[in-house]
């Protein structure tokens, strides 16, 4: 017997009837039947990004629609600001680097959070700065940056764009696009859409559409212009991932249903269970603050390799969750809370980390972590 | 009741033991049980393209992987030249010109095919051009080109690639890349390899991979290179579209089990009864000659709406084939005969054909296009 399980940030699991839709029949994506479920997919995105702007659809990894934030807003020689505290924010630079755009890095130390006003010092001094970009959750280090705040910030600068990397937050953590005046949002189908990888989406305010229109920098299939023009006619420029777009639809159904809010909640409170479980075992979280509620980080106890934790949990206990990456191989291992998960997954995951640590030889009374995971989740649903 | 048949060429059928397989729960790309499904699908790649080389797997429609065919090979302002015969030939020459690629069009007249001699004589007077660009099956217009000549002239001039986008063809009909002397060689999931559309591939000959080396050109998504090392480590370099690999190790081993040869011939016996039984109604086809066996086209009668045969087809018989696109539309519909397609799927598409352009007041006798089929297929598998 090998029951399998998924607690990792991306991919997450996937609901059975999500899965089946998907397995249904392929369907033609220039018939009606294809087009009127676009239109419905339409919808459910912009009550997920909670914005009145369409919601771009394309078939690719999360990454492509990154690149397609700096391509269809940017000019060679432009310059940027790039958030940098993690695997992710690298990727910000060097999409900027392989374009042309000069990107100035804010560094941020791994497992913290960045002052907003660092932002706003770096803005007044070279107001010629077009754009910051920003993770909202650094899926590598478990921290939730200060977005609503930076957007503040950024708004006063009516020459600078800001651009969110929410792909392991959106639909997890609060991230109102149009509230919070965000000039671009860009999201993963494998993270909190309960999808498999396969979709990247990227939605744009007015002013970023502005700076489409001045972009210069080469693209063909990432055109976000061309996209927008195809998907007003419920239809996409290239060929769709059909069968995604079908799961899409569904996943995007149980989102209504539960309810953005509820959905926030949920995952407030399976990330609280993971914290005070983490804490009552004796272990030390890596972002002393600012905690995502899509992923935490936890540092593996003196001793204790956390890439040998990864590997125990999952070849001997099947349960998948993230060892650290780069500087952070090692020293910690990460346990996503994100999507298609409720109390019985946290309640599980937390059991396998104290066994696993136990064989590992880290003493302690077992049970503490998954009574103190019950407590917090006892109040929720 | 309405039971639907899909004979468009893209998306086509999927077997259901393929669209199962794609509904399990999903696996972590890291993980072991996900690097051994890799392995075993760069074996089956290489099988299908007929090369030794790796074949790069990319999460995105296949115009992803033709941007990336020119973006990892050239320089901005690199001449090339572009066979242009349809809608497809069309977008490699858009490709080049949103990268600043000077293409020079070779124009081929819809439904008919190109003289190699001209590639020649192009390549003779501009030594500096870089690269050829064709389709190997031009889906728009049903006309297979003749690839195998047009690599031997390409083969003569050391700094001039021969690109073909075997989108639509690879899988169905032959297209030795190794043999031939093919440079690149591009493909789609949704076609011959009988899964949903979400996955792009291209495999590159040393002298391709030589171009690689000197190419200025921006790219990041579509980086050929940072692919090319990932895959090696049974690995990709951004989140690869899980399920639809797993669907891919499916398909791949039923190409295998089937043998390329013989779904060549079935391809082949197909398009055959396909275009005899057309014939037999009197019909004309789209191109005099060389048709591909992967899509026929089909010029509708005089008086009668291509599109509207294609919608009759679809809304009344449940039966979607597609039609014509861009000047020919109208004018024409296609059928495809590609990918999880047999004899039953070409008997019934043709009488729902019959059935159709009887109600459109087409007269002629009923059951003749059937007929020409069946005396095609009766001796086939």
């Amino acid at each position: 017997m090998d029951k399998q399980y998924l607690l990792a940030p991306g991919p997450t699991p996937i609901p059975p009837e999500v899965l089946l839709t998907m397995a249904g029949p392929i369907v033609h994506h220039r018939a009606p039947v294809y087009e009127r479920k676009l239109e419905e997919v339409r919808e459910g995105l912009k009550y997920l990004f909670q914005t009145k702007k369409e919601v771009l659809i394309f078939a690719s990894s999360g990454t492509g629609a990154m690149e397609g934030a700096v391509t269809n807003t940017l000019c060679a020689g432009d310059k940027a600001i790039v958030v940098e505290g993690g695997k992710f924010g690298e990727r910000w630079a060097n999409i900027c680097k392989a374009y042309g755009v000069k990107a100035q890095v804010l560094p941020v130390e791994w497992g913290r959070s960045i002052d907003p006003a660092l932002i706003d010092q770096a803005l007044k001094e070279d107001r010629s700065i077009k754009a910051v970009f920003t993770q909202a959750t650094e899926t590598s280090t478990g921290v939730v940056y200060p977005i609503k705040e930076i957007a503040e910030i950024v708004t006063r600068y009516p020459g600078t764009l800001i651009v969110v990397d929410a792909i392991s937050h959106l639909g997890a953590v609060e991230l109102p696009m149009d509230a919070w005046k965000l000039d671009i949002v860009v999201a993963g189908s494998q993270k909190a859409l309960m999808l498999p990888p396969g979709l990247a989406f990227a939605a744009l305010s007015d002013k970023a559409w502005d700076f489409v229109e001045k972009s210069t920098l080469p693209k063909f299939y990432f055109d976000f212009k061309k996209e927008l023009k195809n998907l007003t006619q419920n239809q996409s420029a290239y060929t769709p991932a059909v069968s995604l777009i079908m799961g899409l639809a569904e996943s995007l159904k149980k989102i209504k249903e539960e309810g953005l809010e509820n959905i926030f909640a949920r995952h407030a409170r399976l990330a609280k269970a993971t914290r005070e479980a983490m804490l009552a075992l004796g272990l030390k979280l890596y972002a002393p603050q600012a905690h995502s509620n899509a992923v935490t980080a936890v540092v593996a106890p003196p001793g204790v390799d956390g890439q040998k934790v990864v590997k125990i949990l999952r070849d001997k206990h099947h349960l998948t969750i993230a060892g650290g990456q780069d500087q952070a191989k090692g020293k910690i291992f990460r346990i996503a809370h994100l999507g298609y998960v409720d109390k019985f997954d946290i309640i599980m995951a937390v059991a396998a980390v104290e066994m696993t640590l136990k064989e590992l030889g880290y003493v302690g009374e077992m049970g503490k972590g998954v009574r103190a995971a019950m407590e917090v989740l006892i109040d929720g649903k």
